[in-house]
């Protein structure tokens, strides 16, 4: 069992924040968030996150063009803002990833594969995604992921040979809590959830 | 900052389960899974995953159809296993979860924002997910997700109307540790990530 103090900094009193203070993300703080979700359960150990962290001024405004106007500023003043990507040849890792069993890749490779690779890279992605966000909280920092930004103006500027696909945005840093919306509301149990 | 004790739990020690013991899984602990993962964030606070929670040799037996021949017996013998699905008309619910926006319904709403709707739901019912599987074992459950079934059966036998779609399973339960696999690697921070 986890305590209550460990589970309200990863998930109850957690918040999405817009507005970052000053203080910089160190190199050490962003290997931590990694150290600490690579252990996240992926299908047959396949592991296809890629993360570009974007902290220079040169990172950020290549970002830039492809942000919906809402995200634009927040995302520029953010300390770091990380690009959550997916693997489209993963499987290619998994004879070292998944070594007991030497036929996992074939269940990816090839043209008539290519829909359920990207399915797989997708799902577990986002899994990783998730473990992520939770990753950088248990590191100390405040997260605020976004889906509004134009993916294939994200995968032109920095995955231009196609292998690799944003999936999501997540700007890090310490939270300046003046700026957070009134909490959304989430669904009971009884609405989303049944026993059979 | 979150303990070590607690990461232990979450991520570093813990481990896919296939066997369990026979310690049955309470309402209780179902619920309180849910009550930890609803606030792990989503896009626009969608919330689009769905669980049904197989517990009866009844809901079991219908979902034995739909199982590689791989993930078969052990599903039948875990005291739960998760059917976790998204909803692929979650927009509807935004009017109510996202209320300072009450255009949200129409970024997702209608034929030629349908594919959009459904990339949605599924990153997002993934990530939660991945809310879904810490939380379980932050309630002290050990957990076997799996993608080794046909999604279209599950589909048809328990979202039958076509508007809740399969994403994956869980097993639930407390684990017998002698099963376990030896664990497998991960990659290095300069494997997957750049700081730019």
């Amino acid at each position: 069992m986890v305590d209550d103090r460990a589970l309200e900094v990863l998930f109850r009193n957690a918040r999405t924040h817009n507005l970052f203070s000053d203080k910089p993300v160190s190199d050490d703080t962003l290997r931590r968030i990694h150290e600490i979700m690579k252990w996240g359960p992926t299908s047959a150990n396949c592991q296809p996150m890629r993360v570009v962290f974007l902290r220079s001024k040169e990172g950020k405004e290549k970002l830039a063009p492809a942000l919906s106007p809402t995200n634009l500023d927040k995302t520029m003043k953010a300390p770091v803002t990380a690009i959550i990507a997916f693997d489209l040849r993963f499987y290619e890792h998994l004879p070292r990833m998944f070594a007991h069993n030497q036929t996992a890749k074939s269940w990816f490779e090839g043209e008539d594969k290519k829909a359920h690779a990207e399915t797989t890279a997708f799902r577990n992605g986002s899994l990783q995604g998730a473990y992520f966000i939770l990753a950088a909280r248990a590191a100390g920092l405040d997260c605020g992921p976004m889906s509004g930004f134009d993916n294939a103006k994200v995968d032109a500027a920095f995955f231009p040979d196609g292998r690799f696909k944003s999936n999501f945005l997540v700007n890090l840093g310490y939270g300046e809590g003046s700026a957070l919306m009134p909490r959304n509301p989430r669904f009971a149990f009884d609405e989303v959830c049944r026993i059979l």
